[in-house]
């Protein structure tokens, strides 16, 4: 255990970020980190800009350069930046040797070609897609332990990946049939951008689908589940609410099974992961079982053929599907309790 | 035009009775209405139960009975009761000649043998559910026309139906495929009944599936879309907001189409029907733009195979869901323009 | 009546004057209307930018210009527009001779000075200000039958003004002990423009107070209640909820009073007003009770003192506190029937 | 330090007990605690009724009752119990020679008639009355030192006392001035059991005031403030929103003051008392500041006369007003450092 090591957090002006900020300043080597922001607005500590973060630990704050990082001689840094950003900041890093775990889009695909045609970005960092790992650490701890650059994933991606990736590596989809992920989120998902669509007013006692056939987490959920994306429909919603994800998968089966088979499936699967939480056959996880945690919950019913299952999956998009996933990746690179700090 | 008749209306105490009332207090016809509740406290008047209503109409309360009805001389009534008394006072007033639209779900079925099965109820009132005709005026207006007993929809089977049956009527569908609804609702569409899950606190922030292949809404729409039970997956899931169903329908197609053809068959379908509303191809409504109104709105995205489809459709659970399409239904009795006191 | 007189509605991008024209498509007079904005779009009608005004009547839409207000022939123009352009665009349509309804603060007060200290902005339209009727009809009906000019009072200040003026003309405050105004406003109140505190995840299961000794509408208060500015503290806090006043008044009584008796002066203050709804001594409205209507309620409690007294006034400041007492006033203008098109 | 030793909590059904149990399951001491209800319904341990429990720590339950409570060794209980369970329950363990942490009000006055007027209970737990100490550590510190009986403060209370206090001490409140304490608080500040007016569809886009004048913190805030009931005015309302309490604090000073004091005054009496925090003269705090954690957030603006000062009191309801200031206390008994578990 390294954790008096110091480390660099890119970027709290975000909810993301801000969330990331949080879970650091109570972890055991959030003492030795500094943040990290474009304009400092002339303050030294994060809560000079974040009254609300007064009292609860320690917290540096710097303006942003590489230099500045280098200064504080960190090991590891956490980008909390937009996708373009990091995409640029990230290799500069790297090439300094620190350890770099970036919370955007920029480094989640070894296909220079899908980054360029879903995020309509240059791949001019593409030199470094390869060596990325997925943060997914119920699925590559392996590839975790000995990373350098860690990709950590898309909120939805992470809701539906953890649901659907135990079936498909069973065998047990049935190939000819579609399957459905109908994803709700709240609204720190989509940013703290002043957008017209997130006006509290606008948003309030309001519900709406969006991005349909387009959300740039679908080459996410393609890449890890193995699904082509003919057999993929992945669509998004807007809750009105603040944090929070549940995802409504719908799935056929091959051959029919029984409850107790899928949840011995799921349970085997994660056996020894502690953030992942499986739910007794026919009980469901709703939102607030997970909200301001780090837990996954999957729960499902099957219908009496046992051949229709849906899923259901819950997490935080803050936690888990963001900036508690950071951490836990961070746990992992710092070969950590996979839970410290979250819980 | 009859609308100085006299009706009745029972059952004001829950939402959709409360809003049934509102809308007829602001209806040409509404001033000859007198409404009905088992227990009125001692009260002459709404407004001396529910002072909100004060300054909107005349509104004669009186203690619920058969005779208490037939003495106003009523020609029609509106029942906003539950299911079991529904079952067993529509057909004692159908038997004195008045007409009934009942908001309940006693009526909805022909097959006697599924009311028992979803509704775990005696079909004592069996001999009427031949006659009654399933209120949703954009297919059985013919029928509305010479109706004497009315059997108001349930909202998601309204807001599914309105989706799919152009659909289905017109062969687009392929047999072999799931067709999936995934929809949505707001709480006051589980009623005003004291519920641990209806709790503010347990709601706020929170959002769950429920029912999963389990929803009595079901037979409704397997009915008036004519989908074999095994191609449907129908799923229900609790917003926290008042108002307003948003389904999210997955489609695929028998054979790719155009979106200009798929938005041409529904403009054809409901040419005419006011209260539908087709949004062009590719926009989609939102519960904003329906809550409070009596309409239904549809948009639909296509991908680009031209085979799977997404149908979004919006309403307002108390409005065309309930209480709006009662008024409609009503009006259709009397020959009133579909939309009066609607608008 | 003279219904299909044509009328010039200018501004519904914001919340005041959309929540205006679903009014006025909804009122008699209202067929005869023509709204502008200044960017149309190359719109010609309203529905076809905001696709949820389709099907509920018709609405000319036009580029603004004081020509293009003139071609239409309109008698009337309501003003639903930031204060300065308010302040330019009612005088040019005054001297042509309209009637005109302004929805912003700008000819909310008589001495230029106070324009000029509170809303930072040079009276350049004072010559305007004596002649306008501040537009609270349950005070100054007898002004508003002769006005050519009509100052729409502000949201906070008519739910303040109708629980203190009663008080306040009968002589009953005590001189020496301060009035406390304590009020909360739903989201809709602070306008569409973005804006970080109104961002969903910001104001979402939030509650702030604002603007303390410097609300903009103090000065109209103070106007309307005789109060000298030492004696008022009116404080303003922000709710997340979309729509809703609710004030809470602290007043020290100059003697002892009877329930009965603060009942009967209300009653008495608001006789033949339909819009002012008065709840029984010891009952309290809420803002469920008044949302999306234009009802003002007040309710009240006395302490056994009798001296004690605390008022609850509740609106929807989009309906009596903005667009519904627009058309208010504009009823008495056209000598309609005061609720007409409200109910 | 001896976070070893047993411990009991009484009650996990309700919102107190519910985060009382999250707050210990993260405590040093937490692993200790035992947990007792009416009815475990066959449960050994509390992830088994509330499986959002599981994966954070060990926590066996019980079925209550005094025998098994003393079975465990506990030196230590906590009751998050109505009041009248509180009353009868605390007095047993006491005597036992457990220390007792009661969350209700059962124990917060001293004498005995208050308690039967305000809780309508008789004082049959009168002999305790007088040596409990009221559990608000920053200003009773030394006596919670050496309790045996902790009473709990009521929430509203504590937000109210924590602004109150330094100004009454230091003697700055005019006495013949009113002091208004408008309160506003989140839903589960009301608790769990189903009510009417908690009803989702009820409270959601509402806002109300209730108990006007008849509060039962209102005695907690006379006894620690030392105002008469007479100057102080002390009203509550319900927040659409889970969790928070604001209170706006209307004073009158005796004498002119100027910001730069009162913020002095604020900061020197809560000098090394972590839980609460000052904000800068002129900025305030609000919901989301405090919402999930253990802080009390101060601020304040004073009017030009210097004399009328607005102080916002902000907290989280369940945190330092209920379940957080029981595990302060506790750490106060066992000679941790204060913030033990909270931060």
């Amino acid at each position: 255990m390294r954790t008096n090591e110091p480390i660099a957090v890119v970027g709290v002006s975000g909810y993301t970020g801000f969330e990331l900020a949080k879970l650091l300043l109570r972890h055991p080597a959030g003492s030795a980190a500094t943040f990290f922001m474009r304009d400092t607005q002339g303050a030294h500590c994060l809560s000079e800009l974040f009254p609300q973060l007064r009292g609860i630990g320690r917290a540096a704050l710097r303006t942003l350069s590489v230099e500045n990082i280098s200064a504080t001689g960190a090991k590891t840094a956490f980008l909390a930046t937009p996708h373009e950003v990091s995409a640029e900041l990230a290799p500069k890093l790297l090439e300094a040797g620190l350890k770099v775990i970036d919370l955007s889009g920029a480094f989640r695909f070894r296909d220079a070609a899908v980054f360029q045609s879903w995020y309509k970005l240059p791949a001019s960092h593409a030199a470094w897609l390869d060596s990325a790992v997925y943060g997914l650490p119920e699925f590559y701890a392996n590839e975790l332990a000995s990373a350098q650059l860690v990709a950590n994933p898309g909120c939805y991606a992470t809701s539906v990946i953890l649901a659907l990736r135990p079936l498909a590596d069973a065998g047990l989809l049935d190939s000819s049939s579609q399957v459905i992920a109908d994803c709700k989120s709240g609204a720190t998902g989509a940013g703290k951008e002043l957008r017209k669509d997130l006006h509290f007013s606008e948003l309030d006692e309001n519900f709406k689908a969006y991005n349909l056939f387009a959300h740039r987490h679908t080459p996410e959920i393609l890449d890890h589940t193995g699904l082509p994306e003919s057999q993929l429909t992945f669509s998004t919603h807007l809750l009105p609410i603040a944090r929070g994800i549940l995802s409504t998968i719908y799935v056929t089966l091959a051959e029919p099974q029984s409850p107790d088979a899928i949840e011995a499936l799921f349970r085997k699967t994660y056996a020894g992961r502690p953030m992942v939480r499986i739910w007794k056959a026919g009980t469901l996880p709703e939102i607030q079982h997970v909200a301001h945690t780090n837990f996954a919950d999957l729960g499902f019913v099957l219908d009496r053929s046992g051949r229709r299952l849906i899923v259901v999956s819950c997490l935080d998009n803050l936690g888990k599907g963001a900036a508690g996933q950071a951490v836990q990746n961070f746990n992992h690179l710092l070969k950590l309790e996979e839970t410290t700090g979250l819980q």
